[in-house]
């Protein structure tokens, strides 16, 4: 997909020039319009459809810069590229470094007369790719499809442009690439909106911070020291963060809390070398059936966790929380149909009740080969790779404690690092687990006034959204927390977009949506 | 490594000129010995020492050429090969094609006088492999060490010779490559004992016939009917394979049968793609979860089989049968401690005493990602790949079968095919389970008098032998069985050879050792 406008037509007029007090040049003449939410949304709309060239441009030249974590050139291309697209809007760009990852990047757009700061979060990394497992072979060079592939979207070039006439785009067109929905769209769309409302001279009614993120999928491991280094520029009223899909219903969402996450790896091990499985089958201990027993001793037959403690630490759910799941759209009977879904885990509860409990998923499993690869072998060795989502109360340390004491239990010598020759010939099952750090969750009371303040914009720009007491996603929103900030979601991407798997994609209309919705919360919130 | 004699000088005088009824040019001189089989392995020995380069060379441009079955212009460029190092040494070669896929290399060498006819079978296809788990990442390229990786072994330079100075070879060095062991190794040193049988004027007591199959490793799945198409060229008394290891103890090793096999994959469905694990886990069921819960569920804590009839089949052990194992070297505690197990599976049974029982071995599994490059997902499938092998008077069919009824019996729906949308939605658990066909064990009778002499051959030739009713390990040789041969196995490469997995290798030891005891077979052999 080539970009065919490479002129940054907004860098004409910094936006500085409208919103950040300055001595020269002369402000621009005072905003005409100021609006409800409804009313910023049709004049960025107004300005969107004249301008989708540009921003398809920005987003996919942003989307064709490799992005994971542990791509340090890479990953500090990305930053760097922020930074341009930063400064070309006038906002105040700072690269809070970490040591071989991709910096904190930082910016500050101060608005006359404002009294609340909002700080934007995003990320701007993404998972590990297998390019031989997308579609096209290629998660970094963006492609756009006329759907989503599984609805059949055909792959298109990028719609022409002639002077006064904008290419046509459809709502329904969808770009794929690695972090095209997770979590580069959001940042893209936020500038957009800046760019829309100094288009129509709306004023911002707060003075804007952002946070952009570089190792979110890593984990975070240094945003919390990062942050506490730089805890001077964080100053600020509320956090909104950008990372998630929206409501499978199509809706908007907000919600109000992130699970929290951490990543274990556990190695079971066989003979010291790989046998052939004629000459020793039967004999020597196979590691993939030594995993398999032990994933399949942790969960019952609905998926309920049976390791010991597990649900300890689980708060029971507030009324107000009670109350707004049940007030959520009920579309799980859609959702298992689309996903082709027999039968979910859970015992018969809902998706969004299961959200608020702890979960343990098998995220990969490996051993050896298979298919056309297979050799006829006993493995020395069978890997299963864990995540685990926390409810607010639960510690990461103390949950992968309950996890090792289980695996103990199941007779495994418990070891963090290849075993020995000696520790082989010693245990006849030897584990490896692999603490890979992780945090808590978040959660913000639902009834706080700028909490009831953000829905309303949101609903007044882009009709009823879903209120979520807490994502079934994780993002490091306790870092914001501990710093005394409400933190609510606010995410634009559709729901469909294949998030951390192959063929990860975003829908333009849900683009357009945020885009609207982005603009109306920085024109109108105040509380 | 790079090999540095060019010149074959055996094709100077054609084995044919020595074996094969010729009218011209003269025969040669008569032998001046024809003595039991250490005398003919002390004169190979002479011979070997003198042109260990040759050998090696030939081995190693052998090993040069990609050999998985699969990969049609390479094991085709295999068969060439093969025919021009018979017809090297006068033996009458022809291609016996299979439709894509390696002939089978047939050849015959006759001998004036002889009665007896010997088949000796050989496959030229290696294992699949993945380069990225070798060492040296070259398993087409093959590499001189001074000792196996485990033991330290350096890679070095082939040694140099020089005009009436031999190089000098160590006995434990090794060479690393696919097939280093399985199996183009013994076919190497048959043609090398044949070289020095001629140089030695020691002549043969036998007709030889060879039969080299390129997709062994691929389940032999046509071997059966291009011999049938080819039955009259398979008129012989007796087969022998050169498929396997010697003995654990280091013992040449004779064995009368080998195990039937045959390879199954088994792929488990969740969601229809990958869904992230945040918003999804807990309630999208996880097929690598019902892939370990299916694997943990086919065996006890010992190793023994669960599935129904599973080992209904099995026929005794014979008298003679259970006393040849009782004779064998109990070496158990060695291998223990050799490959780091601190307890085998088998319920306290001896290897060989297991190697006599069918097995169901998980030959590799796989879901999503693991390590660096997992991804907080969970998995649309999970796969697992089994193989089976089999006694005698056990059908592959039929045991297949028995897995696929424990399979249902689990609650899985069984198909052969992806998922439609449709099952999906209609079944909760769902197993593509395929059958990779495979075929039954070969036995031959421990006391026929051919049986007899081949031990004392080998015996003779290299000292005691480990006499194993059947091998572990399988090759279809059924086939030869099937067309009233006894079949009997002379395998010659070390036991710790890697065979199936990264880093095969051959010892050289082994090689001249095994280079004797085929010279002493292809000199004595009479009954």
């Amino acid at each position: 997909m080539r970009c065919m406008t490479v002129t940054l037509l907004w860098t004409l007029l910094p936006y500085s020039a409208l919103a950040q007090k300055s001595t020269a040049p002369p402000v621009p003449p005072a905003p005409i319009r100021s609006g409800p939410p409804a009313q910023v949304a049709l004049e960025v709309r107004d300005y969107r459809v004249n301008n989708e060239d540009r921003i398809v441009c920005e987003l996919t030249e942003f989307l064709s810069i490799p992005n994971v974590a542990t791509d340090t050139p890479n990953i500090q291309r990305n930053a760097a590229r922020l930074v341009e697209m930063l400064e070309a809007r006038g906002i105040e760009a700072h690269l809070l470094p970490i040591a071989g990852r991709g910096p904190v990047v930082f910016g500050k757009l101060l608005t006359p007369e404002a009294t609340r700061t909002v700080i934007f979060y995003a990320h701007y990394d993404g998972q590990p790719v297998d390019p031989s497992s997308w579609t096209d072979g290629r998660p970094f060079e963006p492609e756009l499809r006329t759907n989503a592939i599984e609805a059949g979207g055909k792959r298109i070039d990028l719609p022409q442009a002639a002077p006064g006439h904008p290419a046509l785009y459809s709502d329904d067109w969808r770009i794929y690439a690695r972090s095209a929905s997770d979590d580069k769209s959001p940042i893209v769309m936020l500038l957009a909106a800046l760019d829309a409302l100094r288009a129509k001279n709306i004023p911002l009614a707060v003075n804007l911070k952002v946070i952009f993120e570089g190792e979110e999928e890593a984990g975070s491991p240094n945003l919390e020291r990062t942050l506490e280094l730089h805890k001077n520029l964080l100053a600020g009223d509320v956090l909104i963060t950008a990372d998630g899909p929206v409501h499978q219903s199509g809706k908007p969402l907000v919600f109000f809390g992130n699970r929290g996450v951490f990543g274990l790896e556990i190695t079971a091990y066989g003979p010291v070398r790989a046998l052939h499985s004629g000459h020793y089958g039967n004999w020597a201990p196979n590691p993939a059936l030594e995993v398999s027993r032990l994933l399949a001793s942790m969960k019952d037959e609905n998926g309920r966790v049976l390791i010991d403690g597990y649900y300890d630490d689980v708060p029971p759910l507030s009324a107000s929380e009670k109350k707004a799941l049940a007030q959520m759209p009920d579309n799980d009977a859609d959702l298992e149909r689309e996903l082709g879904i027999a039968k979910p885990d859970g015992g018969g509860k809902k998706l969004v009740e299961l959200l608020q409990e702890p979960s343990l998923n098998i995220r990969g499993m490996r051993s050896a080969y298979v298919g056309p690869q297979s050799q006829n072998v006993v493995p020395d060795k069978a890997e299963a790779s864990l995540d685990v989502r926390m409810v607010k109360g639960e510690e990461p340390e103390k949950k992968f404690q309950q996890i090792v004491a289980f695996i103990r239990k199941r007779g495994f010598y418990v070891i963090n690092h290849e075993p020995t020759m000696d520790e082989r010939r010693q245990h006849a099952r030897i584990a490896q687990v692999v603490y890979e750090g992780g945090y808590v969750a978040a959660r913000t009371p639902m009834d706080l006034p700028v909490s009831r303040k953000v829905v309303e914009i949101v609903e007044g720009a882009a009709g009823p959204a879903v209120k979520m007491p807490m994502l079934g996603g994780s993002a490091p929103m306790y870092i914001f927390e501990n710093l005394g900030l409400p933190v609510i979601g606010v995410p634009i991407v559709n729901h469909d977009n294949h998030q951390h798997s192959s063929d990860e994609n975003v829908r333009l209309g849900n683009l357009w949506r945020g885009m609207e919705i982005y603009a109306a919360l920085l024109a109108g919130l105040s509380w």
